[in-house]
């Protein structure tokens, strides 16, 4: 048997915390961690043709199963050459596995150990999602790192209910497993687990404990940034991360903010993705070193500065005033413009992580970076998820 | 003094036809010519930052002086460093003068040779274009080329109408000239008249003779393209364009279909602009040697081809089933991937023309291309102007 396309490499642990930095090596090149996922629910990170966004640093994007299964529907990707060929899209791509989609944003008819049965957002036809099928829909999508289906709780929930949805989670995890074993692996594609048990530090434990006796190749903590705090989030991170074994990649789902990030590097994690830049991006707000800055403040109006003077995306060729006007007029190219601005941010934000890493900074280059957004006017108000 | 930045170079005329080929120089670079330019109405094509709206071919753009005057205002455009620097556009710029959108779209309080009152469609306040003014702003703009504040009439009209509308577009051409002669060159800036007269020969004859006089830089065409039909467009300019001297260059405002330009070049057009390609982008329609195709017919949905099998650009890296998707899921990666093909499609439309009228070769290439385009489905709902 040949060797795995897949791989993941620990290069160092800082000194000083527990960030780390490794490579993914992956069918279609190698990502560096910690890494950040744009995110293209429907095979396009909204308003980037993929030439701008490799240009942002990028290096594997996400796509999601739910809203891919639904529209333009699988057999049509299948028809149309796969996912990375149908986005010409020459890197790693990671699937979501419709869980999260599932669970919170649509009409939820019933759900049994057996799977779940909803109602579509486009047309209210009924679809049942079961682990099994879940791989198989992501087999056929092609992408590179399939995401296992998990039972999602929306928080608060009765704790009853979250440990429930946590062992169906398990469940469904082993079921995943089994499953991917069965199809063929042509073209290759490696499932990572989902950690669930909300914000209940001994339920994520045996959660995690038990997705680890199974062997997976990659583990994911979900069920996160759905409206708690970032300290009960990290304090997540904290029980979770020292269960997980350390030549696995471990990625934290949905997350987030700037900060978010860095203290989930802190705390161990390697791997992200988050609506936040573009969808930041196309309501008029810029993430900068400095904090938020939201385009459509009238001060910006004659400001001949770039949004960051040493960032070097297509953004910053332009003047602030320039953006403002472009929202002001509702031109698209704002909304462009902005979410490769963001995007390119958080790339940077992350390469600075693993540089930092490799020289055992982390801690210093994560004070740094908090001290010059505390420096601004700590806005609180961008959207998340 | 030094020499004009600017200057027309004929090239040749082809050996079967009125058409020409040529180079306009401005300080921004040469044109070739015929030439098509993208529509950047608000200082944006819309949906393409700048590399891309480069990638497309297109050399020349086109900005317009009413919307720039209207939001964000000639003095933030200064602040900002002009049009060029505001646009990250390296190439050469021609503004409208605002006369189309004042009388075609916007409430008009009052007309008289002194100049046009009219509200702002974004708030309602009261504006005044005079030909001086208009001259002022666009050197404000800092564009290559500006356009003289025509009277233009909506058709049909009655007849005594658009004579006195014709006789102040010449009064006001003179006025515009004066007020340019008076107004520091730097940055440098030319002017071009535009010839009106409806659909009346005589007085398209008369109006452009009296231009000629005034000695132009360069002539446009106004005030076709606006409902009446191809064939009495064609007539105005069958009569027109010999009244124009050979050594400068002709533009012919707003239009249009390919078939449109490609009939323009044969009489002698070397300039066009036109929202077609971009607004029809957006609405799902691509241009092709086929004719046009709309990318939300279902036929299009598992189809893997792309658009042309010959075209370059970032669209046709793709398949028309995942253009289609993108505008069923609502996405704006569709009007932006449209709005590119279309843009290139025009660009090798007008090179084409480029190099058979070099080779003496045009009609014969306006035969072929009428061909193909004509075995298509030949569907005329195309969005113009």
């Amino acid at each position: 048997m040949a060797a795995s396309p897949f791989s993941f490499r620990l290069h160092r642990t800082d000194a000083g915390c527990r960030a780390r930095s490794g490579t993914l090596q992956t069918p279609h090149g190698p990502v560096e961690t910690p890494a950040f996922m744009p995110v293209g629910t429907q095979a396009t990170v909204k308003g980037l043709v993929t030439p701008l966004l490799r240009q942002t640093g990028a290096r594997m994007v996400l796509a999601n199963t739910y809203h891919l299964a639904l529209r333009p529907e699988v057999e049509v990707v299948q028809a149309l050459g796969g996912l990375h060929r149908m986005m010409a899209w020459d890197g790693p791509i990671l699937t979501d596995s419709g869980g999260f989609q599932v669970f919170s944003l649509r009409r939820l008819a019933e759900v049994s150990d057996q799977g779940v049965v909803f109602r579509s957002h486009i047309d209210g036809r009924l679809l049942t999602f079961s682990p099994e099928r879940v791989v198989q829909i992501q087999r056929a999508l092609g992408s590179d790192v399939a995401m296992v289906l998990d039972h999602v709780v929306q928080l608060p929930c009765e704790a009853e209910l979250v440990r429930q949805a946590c062992q169906r989670t398990v469940l469904w995890a082993q079921r995943s497993l089994q499953a991917a074993q069965q199809l063929r692996s042509d073209p290759p594609q490696t499932l990572f687990a989902i950690v669930q048990g909300g914000l209940d530090p001994e339920l994520r434990v045996w959660c995690a404990e038990q997705l680890v006796a199974l062997d997976f190749p990659g583990y994911a903590i979900g069920g996160l940034s759905v409206g708690e705090t970032p300290d009960e989030m990290y304090a997540m991170l904290d029980v979770t991360c020292p269960v997980l074994p350390d030549d696995r990649p471990r990625y934290l789902m949905g997350v987030g903010r700037p900060e978010n990030i860095l203290q989930a590097i802190e705390r161990g994690i390697d791997l992200f993705d988050c609506v936040m830049p573009t969808r930041n991006g196309r309501n008029a707000l810029a993430f900068t070193d400095q904090g938020p800055v939201r385009l459509r403040n009238a001060i910006h109006r004659r400001d001949p500065r770039p949004l960051e003077a040493d960032c070097d995306c297509l953004a910053c060729r332009h003047s602030r005033g320039y953006l403002r006007h472009l929202f002001m007029a509702g031109e698209m190219l704002g909304p462009i413009l902005l979410s490769i601005h963001n995007l390119t941010y958080y790339q940077r934000l992350v390469a600075g992580a693993r540089a930092a890493i490799q020289q055992d900074h982390f801690a210093q280059f994560h004070a740094e970076k908090q001290a010059r957004w505390c420096g601004s006017s700590g806005d609180s108000a961008v959207e998340q998820r």
